[in-house]
């Protein structure tokens, strides 16, 4: 018997029946004598409407009642999986962000979980009552609903596992686990049993929209067993030898066959900007990253090449394409103070990331990539790395090769 | 300067350019240096897809989760209306049925309202800032979301002008008052500048869907002054001579120049069941409704015929033509108890009924009804009477017919 927070996001709770699809798995769980707390995102695209309707009402809006609109999403999904429970003959009730309450801090629109209070629900739980909770909303301090911010709903589920003690946080989603690499790329791509929370990290802040970051650091703290899992699987599917549906995501100490690398990630949410013929002198990085800071454009990679006569030199750094145009506009506004001789920016790259905890123990991971690099004549624009992180920025027409290239390289590929 | 309160109903907040259009209403009343508390209805047809939702989910479901569920539609309208007043520099917050706290019984799903918190909300109306309620929701005594049942967005707006001590009530829909007779049957039909409690209270229960009748008995109680006006005219419309926009329901005193009829009413939603053959003796009025209200239905008018050899008699009743089929179940499933011949039931009728406080103190006024039906050659086939209200059950084919007659015969055309 275990304690278990079960999460569904906003696919897995698209319509009515995939509210009964996701009833059936959390069926499953108690059947099995488990105890469950559910977390539920707005069904489809219900935030997406609401938010639209706050923008058509003003673009610049009190955060506090875009919260009171969009907060309404989760908590249709929420009432309508209760009724959906009971009628399969499971005690269940809702329980909205400031019933329990779930304690925020005062960021409308962005807020940050401080507390659960969770009393109450343990004695439920206990009890055989399913919890449904509201993901993605909370309590301030004002009084007044709060948000968690975009994809808050894995959040609102680790916080609540945290705050319960769960043994596992189940998230559900429209995908079957983590894999080494995109399978629509890599068809040899292997789901993982288990990744470490650091890898995950990695990955989710290379742009796999399975799992927030923000989530994933908080699992991480509070050491939270989350296991990523498909609600489009049947509720009822045996799988063979026993073998787990889903990827554990975990500490790392819990996974016992640690490979070198264990997956292959590429985004192409990157756009490159490169300044030409830099004054190369004192201040100049300052000069040129200072005013994008304060535009809140975050820099990722830079790549600094020494010139010919040591006067000039060209800075080239990654932005996300999103932030390209408004990067471009902000270094035109500055180009006296920086002073250079041409701008340009580009947006048909790509970052392709090798991960692995394995890598802190094993050296030659970043000479072997770069080398199989050369090999395929993929010419690398920008490397940056992490401890268990190496990524390497190239030309968008190469992306499948290096990926395919470099599963194959560390033995990702499926026997 | 007024403490008024707005309340807008579904039509008038059916979409974010009627939601606009409300803001405007509001914002000529607080130039105009009145104090404003606004109810709002959800937008359009959103309860309805709601309530289809919990429906859908389940066909007899918990009321509490049907709360959670069909609650959200008003909380979206209060932020969003919140969202437009700001950004036309008004200083306007959302107040949730729990925040406030609106404390209702636990009746959910229908519950009754029987305290508002107004301390904080009156501190904030006296600085000029406006609060916007949503219609329609509480906090039941277990601490969880109740409505009030459909139509409950007057109620509320009434109850929290009662529990504020407002001058006036405004309510906001899509006509633009209270008419002395149908105006698509009746063209010389007049707006009525006042109505008595009263009169609007038989008005609302023969079928005019302006105001819910539960709203008008709490205005009556509480003498809060309703003022029924249309959303859809310009917020900026000048009356001529200084008349006023809408109808306006109040005490009987507060009208000067009172008419013996004020209105001609009609429902079409009437069944007609008639049982032959009844034995005449004591008991078998018992017999016959006391089935019925066991199984919930109303019966409005009862007529019994004298039989000529005094042994049986016929019996006419009214019912809600949607509770025809059922109450004719009902009444064959008790044909051995009650004992009748035959059973029919129809609904090609409707009633007809004239509303006026004047008739209490003026006679003849039924029999000159009865007398103009008869020059037109239409057969009366039950009547009712109260204080205030003469109804006749008539053959559907001679609904305007009568309707037309009888607002000319009380002097109620237009000049």
């Amino acid at each position: 018997m275990a304690l278990l927070v079960l999460k569904f996001g906003g696919t897995s709770v698209a319509d009515l029946e995939r509210i009964r699809a996701a009833a059936a798995h959390i069926k499953r769980e108690i059947d099995q004598g488990n105890q469950c707390a559910v977390v539920v995102s707005a069904m489809g695209d219900q935030t997406d409407r609401l938010v639209s309707w706050t923008r058509e009402a003003a673009p610049l809006h009190d955060a506090r009642e875009y919260d009171v609109v969009v907060s309404t999403g989760e908590q249709v999904t929420c009432g309508l999986l209760s009724i959906i429970l009971q009628d399969m003959g499971i005690p269940a009730r809702s329980w909205l962000g400031w019933q329990l309450p779930v304690h925020t801090d005062d960021a409308h629109g962005a807020a940050r979980i401080v507390d659960i209070e969770t009393d109450q629900l343990k004695t439920r739980l206990k009890n055989g009552e399913v919890a449904v909770v509201p993901g993605f909303q909370g309590l301030g301090p004002d009084g007044r609903v709060t948000t968690l911010g975009r994809g808050g709903s894995d959040t609102s589920a680790v916080a609540l596992a945290a705050a319960l003690g769960a043994d596992r946080c189940d998230i559900y989603t429209d995908v079957d686990g983590i894999y080494t690499g995109d399978p629509r790329i890599v068809p040899q791509a292997r789901r993982l049993d288990k990744i470490s929370y650091e890898e995950m990290l990695e990955t989710a802040s290379l742009g796999a929209k399975v799992l927030q970051t923000r989530s994933v650091q908080l699992a991480m703290v509070h050491q939270v067993r989350l296991l990523v899992r498909s609600s489009f699987e049947p509720a009822d599917a045996q799988h063979e030898d026993g073998t787990q549906a889903g990827t554990l995501v975990c500490d790392e100490d819990e996974i016992v066959e640690q490979q070198v690398v264990s997956g292959i990630a590429y985004t192409k949410d990157e756009a490159k900007v490169t300044l030409i013929g830099v004054q190369d002198k004192p201040g100049v990085a300052a000069r040129v990253f200072g005013p994008l800071a304060d535009a809140n454009i975050n820099v990722d990679m830079i790549v600094q090449n020494v010139s010919g006569d040591g006067k000039t030199t060209d800075l080239t750094f990654t932005v996300s394409d999103a932030d390209l145009d408004r990067a471009l506009e902000v270094l035109k506004d500055v180009k006296a103070e920086i002073g250079y001789e041409d701008l340009r920016g580009a947006t048909d790259i790509v970052k392709v990331s090798v991960i692995g905890i394995g890598m802190r123990s094993h050296a030659g991971v970043a000479s072997q990539m770069f080398k199989a690099m050369a090999d395929k004549g993929i010419n690398i624009e920008a490397i940056s790395t992490s401890e268990i992180k190496i990524s390497v920025l190239i030309d968008a027409a190469y992306a499948e090769l290096a990926v395919r290239t470099l599963h194959s390289l560390y033995g990702l590929d499926n026997a």
